[in-house]
């Protein structure tokens, strides 16, 4: 790292830097300038994280050289990650479609949402059981119940689930069920949570938090590649800006940006993103040709009778029509919906 | 609540909605405009909430009329609540002064801090014992060990403490030594946390999420006292915005809306916000004038051994002459320092 | 419009509301909730546009019911606005790649990149002679000359000119040489601007601001509409959020709900809104995906040579490669490239 | 500068950026390290300005060492800037109320406003003749008109005049009339307005930009001063966020920021950042506190019958009232109301 000297500094602020750079067993070299000095440090990652070079006198600030994060960099593996759920492959050209409702409802809604998603060609069933709500007035979902229906699609269908846990408690009842383990955007920086199912050997779908920066959410992947699960798939689903006209903002230069320094499969969900169905298509499509392996999409069979997020629910038909629209776009990309 | 129809909306297409209204109990009034048909709705808040009015056909917008918290509401509660901390008042006129370092990190560093937060007029003692951070790689706390010595410098200086719960699992132990459980901004929305916490008879400080409109953090509050809970502290600590030159935004316009709108105190930490030592006094001397009824500062007795923050920490000297600065602030706006 | 009226609201700050509604000619509908009084008000915009309906006692709010723009919108218009320019057309379905570098720099590296441009398939050319940068230290364009190199290029190559206008006093000057006159970001609302393009008999490239939203855009569209010029192009170039990685943050959903609500041509500059070169490819295809009507790229002969923005130009090798992959997914959106 | 070599970096590719860097005539220093080469780079900031050094092959990203500005800083100018406008002094201590409506309607109201201002302490007084309204079907302002009304207050009450230029055609004609001339929030980066009133021998009041950071407010005014002009007053008057409760977010921060970086004045303008009458005072008492310069306060005579931002403006009984509050908080950060 470099740490950048106010261009009041004196000398010995400036040695009393490298004097506490040296002690952790790091080195330093001075670079002293017309008006500013600046001191390179090389050293170990943790010794140096945790040396508050900020406080001391005299330094104006620290600017890091190195990325934060390591073993989800395309520096320390440069082939892409391909995550297996059940024998469906999502990246390194394989390309995904997760899809189903937002929050588990009734036995009926599932089944039939799965019979639709299958019979489009999405490859993963989506269904949220514990459901994170701003209010506490909302519906707040099912539980292990909605994950037996979830279950029970699976048997009829094939489809592996994906589902979200939000209590480390639930764990194991979650695990019983589900294929992968989604972590929302409000859990992102959970952190106890993220170390929890880096334990695991499930894959997980990690959200992106609604206000969390690309080298957040990295460090955030870091936690459960960390703690020996590698199987992440990082998940773009709109971030929050003053724009109002959509709920979130998608931001698709972060999938373009994670491809680019991490190895990890990146998937897109549209529906969360844009919150109104009739977006969803375009930026579902935009997704696929910026390079995403694989989309998130909220189906519902009949989405004005539907607990949560309603308005932003592509019904059967709507989704089947996309799916088809979408297989030229994949292909011109060099994936395979 | 009002449902703004499309301007192409069919008169079958409003009749729909009247009818999905009155199923649940609810009552329509239409108005129909020159290009615009505008559905009043008036009826009960939960059932409203789970009906899905913006997934319906010629459906262009929902706007609500009444705010979507009730029990946290200056109109349910017109009085401050004034939260007692075993007999430091907060709120209501009362103002205090939550002070002490972000981290536990040594027995002695915890004393120290503890001496000088007391000896300059602290009435209460912070410092986290589970750390919430970006990075694995960083510093996450001592966990009870750290409460213990919290407790300890509890027990020779009298301050009551302050600390941050971070997992549902740890209720226990953190009860065991806490005086008021913190909710960090990571976890405004974990709402099992909230749920938890509302079970409590302590007070909970409840800091505002990076990202968080003032309504999901009245919604987050709504929650807690939900719960059972009424001991709420709101604590405000700058949101993220566009602007790098601040670790994030405080936002005071915030203070003023909370405090109008709600009847719970309102606290801001400065220290968060701005995340520059020799930018805090300004912001807390600003706080104290916008109407909060307290302050969360970090102090430090030697900032540059911190492993946490020590960047945005006071040293006991300036903290001193801060509070000194702001006694005659808070005195012009009916506070007591 | 809906005036939302305060819980604690007079019969007689109703009545004066109503009262003052009526004295402008519209008229006033009351509607008395439980707990809340709502009036619902219908007139013309104008007049109800200067009425200060939030300054009078007892109004929580006002919501308005029709959009702020009308010239601009799907319902005033149905059918796609096609802007032809000397016989490229843009919209309904024509596809435009607009071209060429940041600055005008040299008459040899517009040559150049014009005919780069060219043989790759750009319809347009874009070059910038009056240049708006945050750094008064920083090249500020080459003026009157450099548009006669833009017109040069333009000479051998065929190729119309997109060139940007800052300040109202240049009209004259800009307008003998532009096809299109571009509107910059920092200048979507200059009104004094806005109004003299609207007088023009040329097209306009209207750029979104920073933070504009995207009514706010339509709303400096309107005024160019308004004064007469109907050719109006708009232009998403990305918005400032709380993300670093890329320069701005690109913004497609805009460009869906642009496409939506209004009959205008919609572009995508995605050079501005990533600021890396290496992103620019797959954005540029993710707009086409999004439903784009063209779009605005950098390419310099020479990057590393460039005096403005070199980080994000693709040189015309890269730019080929781009335009070749980009067909399929043009085709496959039902636009032609 | 720095300049951060990609891990993949030739050797050849880092030779080309110190020859580049020499051939302009700066110096380079290189430094190695086990995964990254870092560029040291000493020169003339224009040249170097110039040089596009992101665009070069092999280069990760670019860190500015230094400020990008020079005649604003504090490192230029230690002393504050004291700004005199017909012997109201602003900066270095003096602190400067200017208040009044925010744009100019009637003789009577401008006058009434004007004597509201004068007899509460108000020093300068605010009105718009030419105003910026992001509707074309809102009132624009009287032009010329509104100047005549404005120097007729100043006649009565000899308060120097405050007043908006938008177009730099009505340059005479505005310097004719106003003490102050303001550049609105959305010309912040109107670099043609900029350099026009750097020629001017008139204290010039800049407004920040709704997404401007600190930094680009900061070059703004260097544009200013560089022009000759060294009387600018930085006006905060709250940054655009996700954040719907208030108008804007009032970043008190940057005043802190603005304050320890440059020597200009700063004040505040509490009025549009919050958008609501019951916010402005806790808002105008925290800008005080936090070390602003000056207040920037909408006072109208009837604020329900103003043609712009009524709801955001104080009666003069309010006024008054805060004129009385604010005066302990004043003394108690040494500036004198």
């Amino acid at each position: 790292m470099m740490v950048i000297m106010h261009e009041s500094a004196t000398a010995e602020q400036v040695a009393h830097v490298v004097a506490r750079v040296e002690e952790v067993g790091a080195s330093a070299h001075v670079s002293t300038g017309e008006r500013v000095t600046v001191i390179g440090v090389i050293g170990d990652r943790e010794e140096l994280t945790a040396l508050p070079l900020e406080a001391m006198p005299g330094v104006e600030r620290v600017v890091a050289i190195l990325k934060p994060y390591k073993l989800v960099s395309r520096e320390f593996q440069a082939a892409d990650t391909v995550v297996d759920v059940r024998g469906v492959k999502i990246g390194g050209g394989h390309f995904a479609i997760i899809a189903g409702p937002c929050s588990v409802e009734t036995a009926a809604q599932v089944m039939e949402s799965a019979r639709a998603v299958k019979a489009a060609g999405g490859l993963l069933l989506r269904g949220g059981a514990f459901k994170p709500r701003t209010s506490p007035y909302a519906f707040q979902g099912l539980g292990e119940e909605g994950l037996k229906m979830l279950a029970e699609a699976r048997d009829e269908t094939g489809l592996p689930i994906v589902t979200e846990i939000m209590d480390p408690r639930d764990l194991d009842v979650v695990c019983r069920y589900a294929d992968v383990v989604q972590i929302g955007a409000r859990n992102m920086q959970n952190f106890l949570l993220l170390a929890e199912v880096g334990q695991l050997d499930k894959p997980v779908l990690l959200k992106r938090g609604l206000s969390a920066t690309i080298e957040e959410w990295l460090m955030a992947a870091e936690y459960v590649v960390k703690g020996g699960n590698r199987d992440v798939i990082l998940c773009e689903r709109g971030i929050r800006t003053f724009e109002t006209a959509t709920r979130n903002t998608l931001d698709l230069g972060a999938v373009a940006v994670a491809k680019l320094t991490s190895h990890l499969p990146v998937v897109v969900d549209p529906s969360h993103a844009v919150g109104k169905w009739d977006l969803v298509a375009p930026m579902a499509k935009a997704s696929v040709a910026a390079g995403a392996d694989g989309l998130l999409i909220e189906v519902h069979s009949n989405p004005e009778e539907a607990l949560c997020d309603g308005e932003q629910s592509l019904k059967p038909k709507a989704f089947k029509q996309l799916m088809d629209e979408m297989r030229p776009i994949a292909q011109a990309v060099g994936r395979d919906i």
